[in-house]
């Protein structure tokens, strides 16, 4: 199929041409980013709604849920289930997913996993990148998973318009999930599982730890953040964008905006998944969140931000590509390298050269 | 204290110096770089010991012991811990952690713990880093700890001499293991809680994929992966390598180079750690997996493709700091982004406009 076929194919709607942009996409497969560029006039029609939350929480029965709720009203939806993947644990998911995957019998559902393998960084982008070919196939709600693990949960307010958080009673206290920064991402709190023994008590605790709450989830979202190796997280980027200027801190705009609109105030939405209990209510969260947002501009602004940070990020890529590629610095490369390997420099020495010959133009 | 008095510090052997140093480094703060360019000739005297396997497994109590044999024996000893604390089980692993640094009181002994926050791509180079300046400091042995989610198990290979993957027989299968590529990068297999039921039957099985299984670990590391932001496992970055020329194939060396000297063939080691049983079998399989790639050149050929792929992390850093730096192509920059902002222009044509500027030597 050449890229020509399959953006025919995409715009005819077809299911096997979005399954292989996909795949081309997730491996950053030759063509990729013309793909991506060919349909980034025909994004922003899809409302993507994150949705994360500790292993075991139910996340993906709650999706099910979700889904069929969005198919009775005639929506179509597409599912980016998101896995760390674990060399330990790697194969625990995959009954859940195949039991989703039932649903995609049905065309206007389609369910599709990425094996995140760990690497959080870059894969927000390629989360991303994905969930932008499903928002030009034409699906109008994207629901994206991730799977509780390191960064994965901050990243997502990356990617969603809506994030959800799922705790269970069983997942721990509030203070936790506070500690965590999850309580400033969330836009709606879902405690699932709710007809377990304290449930009570969790919402409780979180609807008190929201009451303490200031502002809104948006403003946490840096201005440069996920092509940063340093991966740190956002509120310890943000502490070291305001810091001492040391080696991260250059080159970040952006991160003043501030939301001026009334804050969002997260619902907390009991459910039990298994049974579909609450999911009209977790819907009808959702789509209020969406309304206030998109009423107050704040939706706007985060779809800006977040293409901002998306370009920086492209940029980033390309740029690193052509360093090591033969239109990059080349000579003044493979000398350092070559130095260092000879023991005559250091990593950071050879790192100083290149950037100097950079700025002397002299790639 | 100016990094002057810092380094100072570090060469008196001062230990507020090495905890203040090796702060700067994890937090990329101001003079980090210059601190690490100022040591590396010092480095490559430690041996440094990758210890990794799942939640549960005995890791922490396995290098206390390893730590008091090895100080019975006179050697000094840095033990790094690097936790992915998940917002969802952040505080779990502090109990053991607690534990450990009862051992700091021995100041021959240093523990440090790093939140890796999950990001794991780019927490490998730091962790080297960190590494470095516990070997300046020198320490005779380095021990690095790495939790069990996605990559980190499969990036430990890129900082150690060694890798231990440490198992329990509740752990799971060993086919489960294999097929997470483990089995590719242990060194030496541990058997911990060998005194449980089903030890027997997890030894049997690593031992009869033992015997299947051909080559050895460092042809796996690739050329440059770590700073690579999409983030592929060695293997997959080793297919993408040799694929179509997509993306993130360009401008990597070295993948060609393949070991001749004969496989080393990793040991099952049964230990119980809690009571210290094993521990010198395990302290002694660690010696002569050392000797044997020491005598056969491996160590030296392993240590230098190590040395290449942190040149190229610590250049794409560098680049990357530049290109959005005053001193980078910030006119077509600022131009792409707006272009992007006003919807005239998508991510990946500005991209591909700041490197035809870079190509042009228009910075």
């Amino acid at each position: 199929m050449t890229p020509h076929d399959l953006l025919d194919g995409l715009r005819s709607r077809r299911p096997a041409a979005l399954a292989r942009a996909i795949s081309l996409v997730e491996n950053g497969a030759a063509g990729f980013e013309a793909i991506l560029e060919a349909l980034h006039g025909d994004l922003g029609r899809a409302r993507r709604i994150g949705i994360t939350g500790p292993p075991g929480a139910g996340k993906s029965t709650l999706i099910e849920r979700l889904t069929q709720a969005y198919r009775q009203a005639g929506l179509t939806v597409g599912v980016l289930a998101v896995d760390p993947s674990s060399p330990f644990t790697g194969g625990a998911l995959l009954g859940d997913r195949i039991r989703m995957e039932r649903q995609s019998l049905d065309p206007g559902v389609f369910i599709r996993s990425m094996a995140s393998r760990g690497s959080l960084g870059g894969m927000a982008t390629t989360t991303g990148e994905v969930a932008d070919v499903m928002d030009a196939f034409g699906f109008d709600r994207i629901v994206i998973e991730t799977v509780g693990v390191g960064q994965s949960e901050l990243d997502i307010i990356r990617v969603a318009d809506t994030t959800v958080v799922v705790l269970v009673p069983e997942s721990g206290d509030g203070i936790q999930v506070m500690k965590a920064g999850l309580m400033e991402i969330a836009d709606v709190l879902v405690v699932n599982k709710s007809d377990r023994p304290g449930s009570d008590r969790l919402r409780q605790e979180l609807e008190v730890a929201l009451g303490v709450r200031t502002g809104n989830a948006y403003r946490h979202i840096p201005a440069h953040h996920g092509a940063d190796v340093s991966g740190q997280t956002p509120r310890r980027q943000e502490a070291k964008d305001g810091g001492s200027g040391g080696a991260g801190a250059e080159g970040r705009g952006g991160a003043q905006a501030v939301a001026h609109a009334p804050p969002w105030e997260p619902p907390v939405v009991g459910t039990v998944a298994a049974k579909g209990t609450g999911t009209d209510e977790l819907v009808e969260a959702l789509d209020r969140h969406f309304g206030a947002q998109e009423g107050s501009g704040e939706l706007e602004r985060h779809r800006h931000l977040r293409l901002e940070q998306r370009t920086r990020e492209v940029v980033d890529r390309a740029v690193r590509r052509w360093t090591w590629s033969a239109e990059g610095p080349r000579p003044t490369l493979d000398a350092a390298l070559g130095d260092v390997a000879a023991g005559r420099e250091s990593p950071y020495g050879a790192a100083r050269r290149v950037v100097r010959a950079l700025t002397r133009g002299g790639a």
